[in-house]
């Protein structure tokens, strides 16, 4: 193998967790509550980036860390050795003996991957014995956040560009190895074509890309005397950084390097501007290229890259073809984190009901959703036949939806599907190339997501009910 | 072993880089360049979070990541099965059979952890075979530049609580598992006292902290009951949120079992308080626990806290003991990475000489130092004898440094330290432990840094070098 970092999510990460759910954990145990059924949702509340969507990400992490979720000798070592206010253990004696021999049991549902969704849309739905679904919060939160909060990232740039590739280059400049390799995945996702984090590349399957840094020009005595080297190492992947010293004339020798490799029977893939006024710097290397008949070769443009930036550009004439993203993509500069949730929305009784549970706040956009919920997306058609997303309306399994709200639409989905049933794994995870065209029909059929928000309601019966226990647990 | 995430910097992240550093360390094999001496330099160009230090954190992944660093069966058959623009390999026979026997042989010197410093001061030097230090580029920027930013951000909010203790929880929303592992680890270095995140209390040996949730609330009828059963199942580690529905009366009801655990001979440790007019709350709380008798019980905050909120709450007057600190902390959420940069600052030409090299910049803030430098710090004594940095000098290991700018100081200390000779580690890595109380003695000891900036030079001998490099390149 090469890293064991591959085996990250498939192996017992059951501590990457907060204390508080195992002294949680302990409490159901010794308060005889452990195996009581549970519903817990994991939703966001805001699209990020002040957007209209999200792109669900993450879900092929979660399954594998569900899927070898136990908790091994050394686990239950440590959790033995830690101590309470008074110097005794924290955890009970019987209730690690229990840890030690759980077994996974819940049903999971959820949306897959690459698809658009909304703010209070379960994203997860766990449904089984109290204890296990509160043992999986903090680690499906880590999971699902990140993940689509960069494929939301990634999204966002890819529709700036318009149609030009983007390239993610973020991996420096990422949080921690893994901050760097998860990006790469769900930037991947949301639609960029490559990265050039060679790990990611190798684990995940995702084109890698690159070609030389400042470092190679710096090597040599001139930068001439650089791209000759280069050309003649790596013919075949030649895209010479030309900002080292002054960008007008390092197009010009790349043009000289143009010339020589047509010469040898190769091909000049292009150049990459890493400093200045790109917009201007690439206008005036196009004329440069294109005089020189280089016309088809790229023009790759990197250095704080974002959404924003590209559009700017655009708008002042860049003629940019290749955009290479880093930091700005891969941290989510501007928003670093998804404010993502989990939280309990039914719990059966003492007697063996379920009770319907809302978390109350202040603020009404954080009271949470209550029942076993199911998000059902409605459909219209255009004039070509093609079905355009009408509205989501999140539901109650056990109530009706559809008639209430086909009127209009013509076909409905229900976006939570199943994804392991009394802890078996009924889902078989498509290819990450699989994930990324899914996603890009998605942002095509919601083409109209960049310009006006989508409508996301409650059906009737679940507003009622939300409404009557907000009065029972404010009083 | 618990997990292997714990084996990632100790095994093989060889290809967690850029293909670009892959891609030049072909072409300096092809021209023959790959055994030339050359000497990199880590450093940042700005401090951040518009702060006048940071704290240096990261060495230890560093130090495990080198370690093992070699280019595995696996990884190298990934390398093949890599094409140019031609359908054809992209990486050379000779080139990957010349990796797969690659043995680490550089010297590196680095600024340990937990030190204090200062933007363009070479946070680790690397001086070695050219391909050696290419090939270590990327993974040394993502292991140091995140962890020297959360450091830093963990140092600035502990100085903000004045003493009170901070306890990190950005565990959910971190960036990815090991965004999450690598932040808890740095933010404890920076000062934090605990984490929530309990993988990161059993791999990096730091106080784990946490005790219940909203949902743990709401699994109960009543509030009380739900106090009531966390108290008999945890009874050494009470602390209750009091928050869920009404933080007045949730209080109350704390007071209730913090008296029925005192007849228990038990001791409840405080409230937390996670939502709401944190300030105006906390002070009718610290009211209420007063009357009763608990003087001592702790209240606990959390809520978006940061820097800026903690000092802003202490300002209201507000009663919190204990700041709980997560998302700001763990994704630095207002400046989310660090700039850090690796450069090429001198290199044997093909005499055999050392070439010094200046990377030049548009921005005279971009141009980098040249030659092979060491940073050394002078110290005056304060009237009780005490050692006080007076400032940093940036200088070329061959000059003399030390006479011309000790007249007004006592003593001074070299502060890259040799880490590994040809190759061999020389160098014993501390306790995380005592990486912490080595950062909080030198915050101490810089206490005006939150005032007013330090003062770092280029030595004259190496200004002159580099203003000569300038004037050579810039024609």
């Amino acid at each position: 193998m090469a890293s064991q970092i591959q085996q990250i999510y498939q192996t017992n990460l059951s501590l990457l967790t907060d204390l508080y759910q195992l002294t949680m954990a302990n409490g159901y145990f010794i308060n005889g509550m452990q195996e009581r059924e549970a519903v817990f949702h994991l939703y966001f509340r805001k699209n990020p980036f002040k957007g209209n969507y999200a792109i669900a990400c993450g879900l092929d992490f979660v399954i594998d860390f569900i899927s070898s979720f136990h908790f091994d000798v050394d686990s239950i070592q440590y959790l033995a050795s830690l101590k309470g206010g008074d110097g005794k253990a924290l955890f009970s004696e019987s209730f690690l003996n229990y840890l030690q021999r759980l077994e996974f049991s819940c049903d999971v549902d959820a949306i897959v991957e690459g698809t658009l969704v909304f703010p209070n849309e379960p994203l997860v739905r766990i449904r089984g014995p109290l204890i296990q679904c509160q043992l999986l919060e903090t680690t499906l939160l880590t999971l699902i956040n990140f993940s689509t909060l960069v494929a939301t990232k990634s999204s966002r740039i890819v529709h700036a560009a318009k149609g030009d590739p983007v390239l993610e280059f973020g991996l420096r400049r990422a949080q921690g190895p893994d901050g760097g390799l998860s990006a790469s995945r769900a930037a991947f996702i949301g639609g960029c074509e490559a990265t050039s984090n060679v790990l990611a590349g190798q684990l995940f399957d995702i084109p890698v890309k690159g070609t030389h840094a400042h470092s190679w020009v710096m090597s040599f005595d001139t930068e001439l005397e650089s791209f000759e080297a280069y050309a003649k190492a790596m013919p075949n992947n030649c895209v010479f950084l030309v900002d080292t010293f002054d960008t007008y004339e390092g197009v010009k020798k790349a043009i000289v390097l143009g010339k020589a490799l047509k010469e040898r029977g190769y091909r000049m893939h292009g150049i990459r501007l890493d400093s200045g006024d790109l917009a201007e710097l690439s206008i005036q290397a196009r004329q440069l290229l294109d005089e020189a008949g280089f016309t088809e070769a790229q023009i790759v443009a990197s250095n704080d890259l974002d959404e924003y930036r590209i559009k700017q550009l655009k708008s002042e004439g860049a003629k940019i073809t290749v955009w290479g993203v880093g930091t700005r993509l891969s941290t989510c500069y501007d928003q670093p984190a998804l404010g993502g949730v989990y939280k309990l929305a039914a719990l059966e009784n003492a007697e063996g009901k379920m009770d319907f549970k809302v978390k109350l706040s202040e603020q009404a956009i954080k009271t949470s959703n209550p029942g076993i919920q199911q998000v059902r997306r409605f459909f219209t058609k255009d004039g070509e036949g093609n079905l355009i997303p009408e509205s989501d309306v999140i539901y109650h399994e056990g109530f009706d939806c559809s008639e209430k709200y086909s009127s209009n639409s013509t076909s409905y989905e229900d976006l939570l599907k199943p994804i392991f049933r009394k802890g078996k794994l009924v889902y078989s995870k498509p290819s990450i190339h699989t994930h990324r065209t899914f996603c890009l029909n998605q942002v095509d059929q919601f083409s109209f997501i960049f310009e006006k928000p989508y409508e996301v309601s409650l059906e009737t019966k679940l507003a009622e009910l939300k409404k009557k226990l907000i009065e029972k647990y404010s009083c």
